[in-house]
């Protein structure tokens, strides 16, 4: 008998060289794009999303070999791991605990700034896109609603002043929000999938959608929390190297899956397993010399993350500047979203806190934004796409400027206050 | 006018809740298999290749679903990156210095190291697979020639043994063998590209497939060692986080894609990459205070390279286990492994050595020879694969075994070379 085929023989090889050359470049640019914009004292972020709108845009020039990147499935695939580490890694700057600490301040700050952009938005698409659906309107919406809690994090760090209240108020408030904007994300999205489906929408399926959404994240908060001691406990009698990390990321995986599977987005899976997981529960790592979690996944993000905004920024042709339709949405998009998280400011109830600095710290919409444009690009409604090119290209250029605005207006309203609080302290009686 | 499509759309996202929860499970199962393999007293990455061997073959048991990610280009693609990052990571650990400095007595070794075993496996081929082509025996030789200096410096770190004599002759040898190995596969999967293209076999094209391979690998060290210092101390320049872990990977997907444009394995150049690279290069990045390169690789390393084991150890059907063929290849293949390294002792001349663990230090096989293996799965000739299913499932179980015999092989010779060692201290007329 001769030998015969008694093993699986591998897939179709990807073209590793050429997939590997494209991430060089990606990261190359990611690198100088962040470089200059540190240098400009805006968010590396920023600088990547530039890149990207550079690289693709070269085929105006001829050079179309960038462009071609953003149709590749394998760097779609390391850009989409990109932004699930990314949001594990936000869910770990918090924890469940952190959430409930914030309180009524952070929770009423995080709500008006959730309901305020999402109806401005709504009534901006209705203003300016007629021609869409109700549900295109609604999702517009959405896109404003959630702050980034990266960038905010990013900037008061830059700025020395995490340990301020309103720093305090703003991430606790941003952290809710991201909550707040993920379950909107998944309501509208599962109010446009019933559409699509042509069943009515009753109010009985959106509540079903809600309760699923809720159901999913506080089941997934309270048995997570309730598991994770335990499975880091069991994890720690293993032997070899890059335990912990490897139970992290079957945690953040295995979540970002179940999400996906009951029809939320993946990154609402691994932005819980962030929060579930809490440094206690590697104690048993860390004592023995091991790295903390966030400096294991640190280099992870550094890889991948990049990917995924380089990516979102290639997706933009320059030639839709030339729309004045899409100038015009951005222009008034930009406006909602920024006037829309100056309601935050009237929810900065007590503690003498500095309201101003509270809303403008959540005007930055950063990644979470993107990522809900490119979702949008994924839906469809009786064949037409909920987010269109165009509202695409207006919702990069909200998040681009309310991403560049935030780091010197939050430190001229910062230095603000501080005038104000020295001016108070100075002349008690005002203060009293 | 509508707004048009003016941007790029997404690419059809990969299903990346399927992704997810298949890297949840080959993380789980690596890092059990890994615990395992460490209890008993084995390296983990023997526990990676079981793992995948039982999870694949749980389709006996009628669950199909791993067998079927076998076929998944993603889960390929990330393996493959997997291995691109091991093999960068172990240039990491010598450099261009370390590889001069071993001198006569390393280079002797290697070269005894490869020939031998080649030469063997070139016969065990020609014994066993009579049916096959020259170039097929050819390839199985090359298979036997590089030892795995993963396996053998996490084997002479268990044992607390990397400063003696003998590990840095072993490690230094290890180096050399990896790229002559390298250079080997080159030139065999060079002369068998060359033979499928009907192109007759001259001396000077192998001349030229050598050249090539000598060509790049010297060019890529030369030029790279002199242009490293540079780039890195450019990259020192930028502002913002990840600099340095962009920079040193984007060297090794450069040299990995021009490896790979020329005609060689993308793991040549990761290699390269890794042995060019020096600490002294990034200490403007380590004076900041910025984690070490190795710190920041190993992260990546921990994440991507357990999935290219498991999913090695996952081509494999039990199945061909029943075959007496793949057997009885198994078996001499794993003889002319180990007794062709024995031949490395008769170059360890000088200094006292303990030659015996020199030769035991170079059995295993590990990555290298599954990567050889994949290879040649790749290759075909006129129509029929050089490395036959039947073939690598005889190299895994080669691999499987030199990994697994060598720790306690080493330990037991280690420890027979101190009483030597000690019995010629006691009676010194003996030693001189």
């Amino acid at each position: 008998m001769p030998l015969t085929a008694v093993v699986a023989l591998p897939a179709a090889a990807p073209p590793i060289g050429h997939v590997v050359l494209a991430l060089a470049a990606i990261l190359a640019a990611a690198k100088l794009g962040g470089d200059l914009a540190v240098r400009l004292r805006q968010p590396a972020v920023l600088g990547e999303l530039v890149a990207g709108v550079v690289l693709a845009n070269l085929d105006l020039l001829g050079v179309t070999w960038f462009r071609s990147l953003t149709g590749d499935a394998t760097i779609e695939l390391l850009a989409q791991l990109g932004v699930l580490i990314l949001l594990f890694q936000v869910g770990l700057e918090s924890t469940v605990r952190d959430m409930l600490k914030v309180g009524v301040t952070s929770t009423v700050v995080a709500v008006l700034g959730v309901v305020t952009p999402f109806a401005l938005g709504w009534g901006v698409g209705a203003l300016l896109l007629p021609g869409h659906s109700t549900y295109a309107h609604a999702f517009l919406g959405a896109t404003l609603t959630a702050t980034s809690v990266g960038i905010t994090a990013r900037v008061l760090k830059d700025l020395g002043k995490t340990q301020i209240a309103e720093a305090r108020v703003i991430l606790g408030a941003a952290v809710i929000d991201d909550v707040l904007g993920l379950v909107i994300l998944a309501v509208v999205a599962g109010v446009i999938g019933a559409a699509e489906t042509g069943v009515a929408l009753s109010a009985g399926g959106t509540g079903l959608i809600l309760a699923k959404a809720a159901l999913f994240l506080v089941g997934a908060l309270v048995i997570g929390v309730a598991l994770s001691p335990r499975l880091f406990a069991g994890a720690a009698r293993l032997r070899g190297r890059g335990v912990l990390l490897a139970t992290a990321l079957i945690a953040c995986f295995v979540l970002a899956a179940l999400a996906s599977a009951i029809g939320l987005a993946a990154i609402v899976g691994a932005y819980a397993a962030g929060l579930i997981l809490e440094d206690v529960h590697w104690r048993e790592f860390t004592r023995r010399g091991e790295q903390r979690l966030q400096d294991l996944i640190a280099p992870i993000a550094e890889f991948l993350v990049p990917v995924f905004f380089v990516l979102m920024g290639m997706r933009v042709e320059l030639s839709a500047f030339a729309h004045p339709e899409v100038l015009g949405l951005a222009l008034l998009l930009t406006v909602a979203a920024i006037v829309g998280k100056q309601a935050c400011a009237l929810g900065a109830i007590g503690g003498g806190l500095d309201r101003l600095s509270v809303g403008v710290g959540m005007i930055p919409r950063g990644e979470v934004g993107l990522i809900f444009a490119s979702i949008g690009m994924t839906l469809t409604l009786h064949g037409e796409r909920i987010v269109d090119a165009g509202v695409y290209s207006a919702v990069v250029i909200m998040v681009m400027v309310t991403t560049m605005v935030t780091p010197p207006a939050l430190a001229w309203s910062l230095a603000r206050g501080e005038r104000r609080a020295a001016a108070r302290a100075a002349g008690p009686d005002a203060a009293a």
